[in-house]
Formats: structure tokens, C-alpha cells, sequence
């Protein structure tokens, strides 16, 4: 008699928002796995920061980019959702963002807003909001000023110049249920890659999200990001990140494994984008830690195709990307298959 | 052996647009034809006029109605698909006009926009624009001044005042191949009811529709409105219409049947309506046509629950309507089923 654990798919949680949870999920869904993206609720910039102020709804940016990461749907449908107006009083907004946020109005649900949009979409796996408060992320930096807005974060030069000495949610938000059942009966779980304080760090600021991950018996992993971000992660090294990471969660010594990029991108390229950051490197120290660490190339080649899929809401793109089939074979041999 | 043509579905045409069209098309879907809607694309107004203005799209609202009134999706898809923002920046547009018209800019195509809307509303039958040529509807009033687009149209005190000498499509439209040859094949061609110069009229001064009607071997006949329109059909009788439509459709004596209402709507609603229009009335030598008239209770009771999903875009309503069982009943008696 076989065992039935054996027989079903391996669930994999990959914990995040933004264009690194995009290319996890893209590379992941040619797997056999049993897919769930937990998602940040924390933006509030470009066209999801106008529905959002217009309707009230919950932020669809995020979300959208995880269901089009999964979809299995014909182009078409996928270029319709990460369509972005550039004309008339429609420009700059997004029609996926559009879809979702008028379907939440109707349904009266985002819940049933995904479902129905994930049908549509014909999307492997599931897509579920971290948490269904409506919240704003706020960060106080170390000279005293108070940011309101995740998309404040990015006025980089300022909090370059100060740093952040807290960032939380306003109101505290308490977690999706539905969020902490996958996290609870994930057999892999992957944070990362995506801006640490945006992205990442927002999910875990939700309460009881932490504890759920710290208590989940899932491996877990920690994919560092290629770049640093000026003004957030300046002259980090991996371990900075799992620091980091480690602290917002509440846990120290969280990930069972961290994977980084070890292949330098493009001089051309990092001159490029050197007002943005660095590439970030394995630090001098980084053997030293707990975790296992796994560098390997994950570099795409050349410019990255999902430039263009790639969230579309932010003004400024980054083209040293990871590639989502290295990092897809990278996580699955951690998984065991 | 059976003879083939008796095997088929009969092929039932409905050629206009708005809200009489969608009453039309809700009510025979529940019938075994093959249904296809031919519709105007000369609207201008609203959240279509806006659209077209700024993305140099075709018009959408008439489509998105038959696609919503064939769909057989579940209730929150066309809810959906009606869905009128009422706040910000998208007030006044409807989203299932942005969502055909984004996807006619992501595809390139109308034809593939309306394909893949029609497969998410899962719709029983096709919808086929009139034309692809991008036209305005332009009104001569007997004064000589010219009224540009459809909705110039509903100045009914100015066209009333002065009266509509001469219609037309500016530039000239060239008809959409399909829509020919759904009028060519057809068993049953149904022409209304609808606003006779903004919907209905806009159909046959596309080049060649006219003609193709003349030609077709199907029954054809025609659904006179409920009320008349003030400034566009004061005072007018059942054939006061029917003489309107064959000049534009330019054959006389086309229709086999003409159908109208016999029940007087509510005093109160007919007086609330008072400044848009009288009942129309069969008129002292409405029998002495050569078109066989059929003349029967057609009206919805009360306060029509169409009333909520119809043309979003005009700003008012009236709520003396169709009903659609009784319609179609009807019409499946004239296709002879």
C-alpha cells in the first residue's frame, strides 16, 4: 500500500507580491505542485493606490500579477489583465486591476472577486490575500519622520538619507485564515525574491503570519534578491536580508535554506542601475550562518521577457531579473523532487 | 430520411441595438434557435462615446448588451459586465465597455474581442457588429442644421422643433461580411423594437444591409416600440414606422409581419413619461396594409426588472417595457415553431 502523502502533489507556499513572487510562480506552475501564493495587501501605489482610494476596495496590484504568474489561459487573456492604459483618464491604470476591484465591488467579496477572476484566467494553484484588513503600511524613519504608504518607501533619496528605524501596519490587520491553513500545511514555503520592506516584509507584519511560518513544519527558503535597493538595503549581503526577514517573522534561525544569485549580471547593466543599487553579494561572513546556502546562477539572460509582464503600476524597471526556470529547478531539487 | 434543413436549429436574425434588442435576444434564448444579433455601431454617447474618443475604439455598449442578454454565465459575470462605475475618475463608464474595448486594443481586432467576451459569458448565439468602418451617425434637421453623432440625436426638443429631413453615416460604412451573410441565411429576421432613427435605422444605412434584407428568404418582421419618441416620432402610428425603416432599408412592402402592443400601459407611468413620448396606437388605417399585424399584449408588468440591466449609458429610463416571454412567444409562433 502506498502512502498517501506520497501520492498527492507537494504543497508549495511562496509568500510575497510584487515581479520576484511573479517569476517564482511562473517557473513553479510547470511543476506538479500544489500551488498557493500568500500576497501582500500593503500597496497603495499607481493604479492600485486610485482604486483603492476611489472604491475602497483592497489592493488588486499584487494579486493580479500572482494570477497572471499562474494562469494557463491563452495570451490574450493574460495580456488583457496586465493591459496598462497609456491614454485619456484611463492612463496609467491597469485593466486586470480594473477586473478585480469592479468584481470585488459587485460580488461584494475580494474572495469571490479572485475566484471568479482565477476561472477566467485558468490558473494553476491559488491566489490568496495575506489579509483581507484594508491597511496602509507606515514607516517611521530614524530621524523622526513618519512615511504613510508603501509607495512612500520609494522616495528612496529620503529614506536613504535617514533609514528606517520601524515600519508596521495601520490599523493592525489581522490575517486571512486562509493565508495561515497554507502556511500550516505547506511542505515547501518561499519568501522571496522581492523588495524587502514592500514586498516581503508587509506579509509578515500581519498578525499571527509569523508564528504560523515559525510553526509550520514545511521547509523553508529564502531567495535573496539580485539587486540591493538604494535607500532600503544599501550594501547588504545575503545574511542582511535573512536578518531582516528574521526579525519582522519574530524568529531567528527561520529558513532551512537561503538561495542567492552568484552570477555577476552585465557591468553595463549595474552601471546602469547604479542609482538604484547594487548587486547584492554573500558578504564575508555569510558561510558562517545556519542556514543552508545555496548560490548558484539564477540570472536570466540578456533582457528579461517579463520586463513587460512584470508589475506594471511601478514607474521604473529593473532589467537585471531571475530567471524563473533556474529558480524553479533550484527550489524543486529543495523540495525533494 | 429526414430532410437536413428540418434537423437544424432555425436561424433567427435580430437587427438593431439597446434596450429593445436586448428584450429580443433575453427572451428567444430560451428557445431552441440559432440566434445572432446584427448591431449598430453608431453610438456615441456615454461610456461608449468616451471610449471611442479616447482609444479610437469601435462602440461597445450595444454589443456588450447582446453579449450580456445571450449570456448564459451566472449572475455575477453580467452583473459584472453591467457594472456602472458611479465614483471617481471611471464614473459613468461601464466595465463591460472598458473590458470589449481594451480587448479590442490588445487583440487588434473587434471581431476577436467580441470571441473571447463571448466565450467568458458564455453566450448562447453570436453578436456581429453591423460595420467595422468607424462612423458617426449625422442627423439634417429641415432647418438645415446638422446634428454629428447618435447622441446629438437625443435633443429632442431641438429635433422636435425642427424635424429630421435626412439621415446618414458619415463616412460611409461599408457592412461587416458576417452580418450579410447571417441576414442572407436567416429563417427569421427580426427588426426591433428600438429607438427608430438611434437604433434601428443606423443598421441600414450601412452599405448593402438594406439590400441583403430585400434579398433574404427569411420571414421578416417588425417590432414596433411601445412608445413613441417625442421630437423623433410625434404622433406616429404602427405603419408610420414601418414607412420610416423601408426607406432606409429601401424596398417597400418588406416586412411579412409587423407586431405591436395592444395593452395600454399604466395611466400614471404614461403620464410620468408624458414629456418623452404617447403610446403608440395602431392608428385609424393601420389594417388596410399589405404586412400581416399582429396585435397583442406585450407589455411587462409593473416595473420592468430590465429596467436595471439595460442600456446603462442614456440617462433616463423608461420603465414601460417589453415583456420578453410574451415577445418571443410571438415570434417563435411567426418562425412557425
Amino acid at each position: 500500500m502506498k502512502n498517501k502523502t506520497e501520492e498527492r502533489n507537494k504543497k508549495v507556499v511562496v509568500i510575497g507580491g510584487g515581479t520576484g513572487t511573479f517569476t517564482v510562480l511562473s517557473g513553479l506552475k510547470r511543476y506538479p505542485v500544489d500551488l498557493t501564493a500568500v500576497v501582500t495587501m500593503a500597496d497603495d501605489g499607481g493604479s492600485t493606490g486610485r482604486l483603492r482610494d476611489e472604491f475602497g476596495v483592497l489592493p488588486p496590484g499584487d494579486l493580479r500579477q500572482c494570477l497572471v504568474a499562474l494562469s494557463e489561459a491563452d495570451q490574450v487573456m493574460r495580456k488583457l489583465f496586465n493591459y496598462r492604459f497609456t491614454k485619456g483618464e484611463l492612463s496609467g491604470h491597469n485593466f486586470g486591476n480594473i477586473f478585480i476591484s469592479t468584481l470585488e465591488q459587485v460580488t461584494g467579496s475580494l474572495d469571490q472577486s479572485l475566484d471568479v477572476a482565477g476561472k477566467i484566467l485558468n490558473i494553476r494553484g491559488r491566489v490568496i490575500p495575506v489579509t483581507l484588513s484594508k491597511v496602509d503600511l507606515v514607516a517611521e524613519l530614524k530621524n523622526g519622520k513618519v512615511l504613510h504608504g508603501e509607495s512612500a518607501l520609494s522616495d528612496y533619496q529620503l529614506v536613504s538619507r535617514f533609514g528606517i528605524k520601524k515600519i508596521f501596519l495601520k490599523p493592525a490587520a489581522k490575517a486571512n485564515p486562509k493565508a495561515l491553513a497554507a502556511i500550516k500545511e505547506a511542505d515547501l514555503i518561499v519568501v522571496g525574491p522581492g523588495n524587502l520592506y514592500a514586498s516581503l516584509i508587509p506579509n509578515f507584519l500581519v498578525s499571527g503570519v509569523g508564528r504560523a511560518l515559525a510553526a509550520s513544519k514545511a521547509k523553508k527558503v529564502y531567495v535573496t534578491n539580485l539587486m540591493n535597493k538604494n535607500g532600503h538595503t544599501d550594501d547588504f549581503v545575503v545574511s542582511d536580508y535573512v536578518h531582516v526577514l528574521e526579525e519582522a517573522i519574530g524568529k531567528s534561525g527561520i529558513f532551512d535554506a537561503v538561495v542567492y544569485n552568484t552570477k555577476k549580471p552585465d557591468k553595463a547593466l549595474v552601471r546602469k542601475y547604479a542609482d538604484e543599487g547594487e548587486p547584492v553579494l554573500c558578504g564575508p561572513d555569510c558561510m558562517k550562518e545556519k542556514f543552508a546556502l545555496i548560490g548558484t546562477s539564477l540570472l536570466a539572460d540578456g533582457l528579461a521577457k517579463t520586463a513587460r509582464t512584470a508589475k506594471t503600476d511601478s514607474v521604473r524597471r529593473t532589467l537585471i531579473r531571475h530567471d524563473p526556470e533556474k529558480l524553479a529547478k533550484v527550489l524543486m531539487q529543495l523540495l525533494g523532487k
